[in-house]
């Protein structure tokens, strides 16, 4: 069977295409060139085709794409032809953040499950849910089937709450805890640090006045 | 004057790679190669070498790095060899977990005003800081030099906010409201938008059982 590598700023690249192109259509666009794409999120025309080239031919060279069937498309790639249940483990100011973000069911992600072992927190409701205590996780991951978890509890718990979730089936996980997860067996993990992203303004607020210029 | 064009991506693997340099002159190491860096970060060797040498000619050849020259060298050009004082819109759920999140403090960043214009949220006090009404704004940026603000109001009122930054001076702006800014005149925006990076969890999750494989 072949082997396909795709780079993960490809599959950003993808989500952030699928957003420009859902706007189009809803502003009544039918048809785009990667040259429109590009300019519209600000990446260069040629990384556009080479994301795109990837997954298959699209598109009608001189014409360009189909606003609504590229969408779909990209959106079926991405896994967002279907929704995504997700548990999130940790009821702090960060968890009732992410429970009440209105990004995720727009793109079909909705929490199903919220988790603390705090009994302060248990019981109290947060977006229509109430907070369970950490037994009651793997129920609702088999109830609901969810294979994605968000850990969002303090640096010295994220790791034991990781792992336990591994342990009752979840297979990717999203870490807002800013530690380094050390888990094996091919689980997915993505650790969302949010100095990283300051730090690319940190870079280029530095260099302006030394005429650095940054392209993406 | 010479144009540096440095690749967005380039820059967020430079602040990773600065973490794990100061995790491993911690550890009292003292000398890296590039493969090493690769390995610990899981970005090939090419890349490695290839981010480092926007910067110049760092290392010495089959000998490698030091790790606390190049540690240094890294945060001076991440902007890092100096504190940053930020300013947050937003005394939210959000706003308060981003006031409370340790990733910011280690890095030189600090939040020296929260500001809300809900009544309710005024005078409360958030990590030791009083949310203050965005009349206040201006005068807390002026007295603290503050460069970088954080939006982390609703959607609805994230554009007038950010505006109104920019007309006291913010040169940069991390945005957590699921919009598009519209904000001209040079300034940096990153948007920081959660579902993002869960649909790089979904696309791997779905794509598991026929053997796509994802490389960075």
């Amino acid at each position: 069977m072949k082997t396909l590598r795709v780079p993960e700023a490809t599959i950003t690249r993808l989500s952030i295409y699928s957003r420009y192109l859902e706007r189009m259509d809803q502003n009544g666009i039918t048809t785009v060139s990667s040259d429109e794409i590009a300019e519209g999120v600000g990446v260069n025309p040629a990384k556009v085709r080479k994301d795109l080239a990837y997954f298959g031919e699209f598109g009608t060279r001189g014409i360009g794409y189909n606003v609504r069937d590229l969408t779909r498309y990209l959106r079926k790639i991405l896994g967002l032809d279907q929704n995504w249940p997700l548990i999130l483990a940790g009821a702090g100011n960060l968890g009732c953040a992410l429970c009440t973000y209105r990004g995720f069911n727009s793109r079909g992600f909705q929490i199903v499950g919220v988790f603390d072992n705090d009994l302060g927190k248990i019981g109290k409701k947060i977006a229509n849910l109430d907070v369970l205590p950490m037994e009651k996780m793997p129920e609702v991951i088999k109830r609901h089937g969810v294979r994605i978890g968000i850990v969002a509890v303090p640096p010295a718990a994220a790791q034991e709450v990781a792992e336990y979730m591994v342990m009752n089936g979840i297979e990717a996980i999203l870490n807002f805890a800013p530690v380094i997860l050390n888990i094996s067996g091919g689980i997915e993990i993505r650790n969302v640090d949010l100095s990283v992203t300051l730090e690319s303004l940190t870079f280029n607020v530095s260099f302006k006045a030394s005429q650095l210029r940054l392209s993406i």
